[in-house]
């Protein structure tokens, strides 16, 4: 069977990121460049950065940078840490793996607490090593929000919580690259002290946008900072934001079609936008528990709404599978990374996403599982429905 | 329930026309227009009529006007009819109804064979009528190809045969509209003298071109009509199509988003999407035979593969499940027409379709029907996926 | 040279329409299909009329068509006459002249007044062919507004006075294809019984739409004209439009472009709009001068402020010359048709258009001509940017 | 006067970048994102990489980040260099200014070669300054091709010669974000070891994506460099582009745009590109040298192909002019950079731009010259055109 023969009507983009993108977002990316320099920029820079300000549940400063995640993780690393500086990280998946692998190369010494991929971040955990921490070391905790690679999603308020309870005065710097957008994000609430995102998960953008949300706290830091900063400097950006423009050219197409995106989810409404995910993810999990399949992430209170990693049964390979899913439905999953290499498949149910491209999606996976071979109950496809009609 | 609310997503335009328009066709059709009298403009001609001729299998003139469907109709009727002929129609449903309207509207005496709405064109009628017809006054036979308001095709190439039984001269005119493109249409071998189609069904168009395919006997006839013919006039436009041009401005961008539609269908392979299509229908009679509900259309090898009439269980009304669809699931399927009105509701699956895009519409007719509390048994779309996994 | 050398860059569409179209109705016209029978359609179609009202200057229905400009001419022959009936027409250019040809097609007599394509319709003439008429045979005056084959533009008011000056009863009706949106049109206050349009001039889209603007007079005119209509039918068009549908598919997207060309038009501001076209027509014209060359149109009151042809002096091919500036400089202008082919050129002023686009489209001409050896005075563009620079 | 009211019509975008972005392009980046770890993305990632192979005239590796041209800086500097570690730079504008300011953010010692704005960079006193340089510590020489603030372009061939004449081991270092597309640039010819650039300016792309292009040098020098590198990485970055992806997140759909910009400027043909280039800078220096104002680049030699720099005579503000052109004109002009504020304006001609664009653009700068009052000569555009007429 060719590809090119399956691949009539829409794609089937079921990545846990970039997610598929609003038709209206994409015609807002085509418009034509305007002086970024002109007096009609500042306009869209502060009403983007405005629009910002509830989807990240702060009015602390949010920049934007014309990079990936990756930068985003960067840059929240050197405005704030000096190399040298120790951090408290944990294992929860391949991102937060690559983000400790980033600091590492930055220069950041990492206490790194190993995990199975199958749950977030354990607050007591979080309690002991700070409480351990007795000279201070520690300068910033660093953690996952919705692990990517295995659709966990750590609970950040009681780390918070944790955190507080030892008194440590260590920064709180959170990834929130595939949360933000999906599931309500507090980062005052929370006292993040900076907030990591990108454009192309739950801000229904194409991939090229980095943020950093910030705190009074992490802004003083910065000013102590003893890295060498110069493209991802808070302090630059701030200051030109504040006149509406950018120390550089900004990447001024993605920031039109991140203007139409965020009217978009405003437009829905934030809170509905929200309980669309839960709903979502929900009907997901309820698929998989009736195929008789296996969630990755075992903590039920720390299930993703963002994306399911679907574990495979002993002996079959993930990635035959989604091969056949490509091949014959025209639909791509999220491949398992790292570890977990051929042993899982993810599906994503973020973005510009509803119920019958849920179940779309939902009967590809079951139709692809019997055409692989993959042991499991049929009708996982009914259960979803069931749940979701009731909805 | 609001519906904006609901609006996140695709929205799954599952009326049997205007079909989802690929997004390349329509990303082609926001190129600057061209001057339509200069000389890039010929090779546009010359390639969309070229790649056409094997949708519509013929090498008899094809023109193509700026205008709906309805307009295709006219042109067809006045060319080669004058008022006061008679032509032979069959009451197959709304379309064939309103094509009829049409006629006598422009003074043409319409012998009609009533029916139910339930079935195509009976060969053996067409038979008996033309034998009847001593004196020949009938002067067209005049037959949809597949009823868009009923999911009911008539079986051309023995209406051809029935014809030809009867030596009858009449001329063959075919309302292709929502089948070109579909289901293979032989316009040469079944000796079609006008075919007539539009361009926002299997052309995977918006609206806004009608089309004709000819005959030589046709032009023949277009001779000797009476009609008063200007703005449809074949003569004109054949003549000025040699050159690449038009008698009067085209539908310059329409005809960009035709080029690259037509280049995506070929592309895939006219084989390979008459299959694609009579997969999906039969997937979709399959859901609808296990849900227990009725196929508006009764004669099996009548059944189109590009929609699909569902009979409403008595008591049921259909418009009060499709407003329930589509706010519950962001889906439009197609209403009842004229005598049909809240008796059915139709499932397009034309054009750029596939797989999964019909599994999440048929999921949310299941569900939908749950809501509604319309009688049937669950698991339609379960039979369906397993027809599909076995393609 | 080779064309594709030199086709880098903005191409310059200065055909007098189909018009450059704002980037914004493109992308407008590349959004989804939506379903035309749904019930977010009404909203689009009452907008659209509403937002053309006060581009025509009437509260009489407006109906809109799938088809050309010259689709909208027979549309408003066959609503109000019937074969045999006689109009008055006047021969200002091709396009008067098509579209006498036109009715003499659908069996209309013509009392043709023959011009030279160099001046408006005479108001005095019109009188004197009315009064003239003793039995009333007359049922409709027929002038185009602007002759898009030659730029002169004949003054409705005036004739509009010498009809009434006459009290004969018949018919006003007037092409205001490529006038409508660029001069100020006031169908109303000059009695006009049918105004015909089309999308591809002043209202800044692509073709693939014809207007008529009607009035009481022209809506009883319709009830008893015995030419048979159906897709034409205002009638229908009317009673359907009223609820916000149509009476056979319309051209979705190109509605979707209208609706956006209408919102630009309206928010530049209709005066200001009517003002930047008479500003870039009247510079044009001073170009003109100073080249020495000679305006097609001899009668100063009468130049369109659409376009302006441009007469080639005695042993020039215009052809050539717009041969040589399509190559060399990416430029279109208009050719001349019927028999001014070769004579003139057309230079199209309208739509989107602006004061450097303008200098742009002048300094062309002004190379050209240097280019191809016609006699001229340089300059012309100084005198266009001087005037400009005074506005 | 307000701007609204002259906004009809194309923006003028005449900055020296972002550039004019051709229609195409912005097209192909309203593509649906596609899967970046699916079996379709590595053939865009080569054939992206291979076309920019001539723009830059190297087989050495190139890289492609997700961000500006400041970026690209900050990559380049960063995979070689070490903190501590010593360059030799030279003030030829702001952007030079701007890229030895972040090198010694980063911790770079520099040795600063002041100049007045007005030229490239002398060759021969980068001969002295390494002749001087006994000790080897000068690392790299770093040169900016064509200074996007004042217009002049440094010869890199004969600093190359002068480089090399001195047998002097330092890195060569080239920006050519506003050059590369726009002249010809010979990579590996003039033994550069990283050249930088950006997708805004002669790639015709909107802003967003950075580039290197490495030398074997380079490469070498980067596995010694004690910098701290994780995002700009060039060794990840060439190790995951050989099998078609990136190591992290790419901008999807800038790529999209980039594939389709290069297959433009190769349709055109890369020579013809730079021909245009220098044809159309040409014109606008005649217009200069004809309004009797200077150049703010004083060596002719040195004048650059995509921008020129106006200097306003004593007295007269640039942003007040250009305020002038932009709300009367609808064109944006260049504002002065740093010390050249309000004593310069720079008209941008680079990228998808023409003959008429450029007269377009010259009448506007004449016309705004004479409103603002500011002296000068009339003519400067029928130069330009005399000059046009004859290429």
């Amino acid at each position: 069977m060719s590809i090119a023969k399956q691949r009539a009507g829409r794609h089937f983009l079921q990545i846990p990121g970039p997610s598929n993108v609003p038709d209206s977002v994409l015609r807002a990316m085509s418009k034509a460049v305007i002086d970024h320099r002109g007096p009609d920029f500042p306009d869209i820079t502060f009403d983007v950065l405005n629009q910002l300000k509830d989807v990240f549940n702060t009015t602390a400063p949010i920049v934007i940078y014309p990079s990936s995640g990756t930068g985003a993780w960067e840059a929240a690393l050197v405005n704030v840490l000096s190399p040298g500086d120790k951090i408290l990280a944990f294992e929860t998946g391949w991102f937060a793996t690559l983000w400790k692998n980033m600091s590492q190369k930055l220069g950041i010494e990492v206490e790194w607490v190993e995990s199975d991929w199958r749950r977030g971040v354990d607050p007591s955990i979080v309690a002991d090593k700070l409480a351990a921490d007795s000279k201070k070391e520690i300068k910033a905790v660093c953690v996952v929000h919705s692990e990517t690679s295995t659709g966990s999603m750590s609970r950040i308020s009681k780390i918070r919580q944790a955190i507080d309870s030892t008194n440590h005065p260590a920064l709180f710097m959170v990834d929130a690259i595939s949360s933000l957008g999906c599931v309500e994000y507090k980062h005052d609430e929370w006292a993040v002290d900076v907030t990591i995102s990108g454009s192309q998960k739950g801000l229904m953008l194409p991939p090229g946008l980095g943020l950093n949300a910030l705190s009074e706290k992490a802004l003083e830091a910065s000013k102590l900072s003893s890295s060498r900063v110069s493209y991802w400097s808070w302090q630059e950006m701030i200051e030109n934001n504040e006149q509406g423009v950018f120390p550089y050219t900004p990447a001024t197409n993605l920031l039109f079609g991140l203007q139409e995106a965020l009217k978009l989810l405003h437009g829905e409404g934030l809170a509905n936008v929200y309980a669309r995910h839960s709903r979502l993810a929900q009907a997901t999990r309820i698929a998989l528990e009736n195929w008789g399949l296996e969630n990755l992430c075992v903590v039920p209170e720390e299930f993703s709404d963002c994306l399911t990693a679907v574990v495979m049964p002993e002996g079959h390979d993930a990635d035959n599978l989604r091969k056949i899913i490509l091949e014959k439905f025209n639909m791509s999953l999220g491949t398992g990374l790292g570890k977990m290499k051929s042993k899982i498949f993810r599906i994503g149910h973020i973005g510009d996403f509803n119920e019958l491209a849920l179940t779309g999606t939902l009967s590809g996976v079951e139709m692809g599982l019997g055409i692989a071979g993959v042991p499991h109950t049929k009708g996982g496809i009914n259960a979803a429905m069931e749940f979701l009609s009731n909805q």
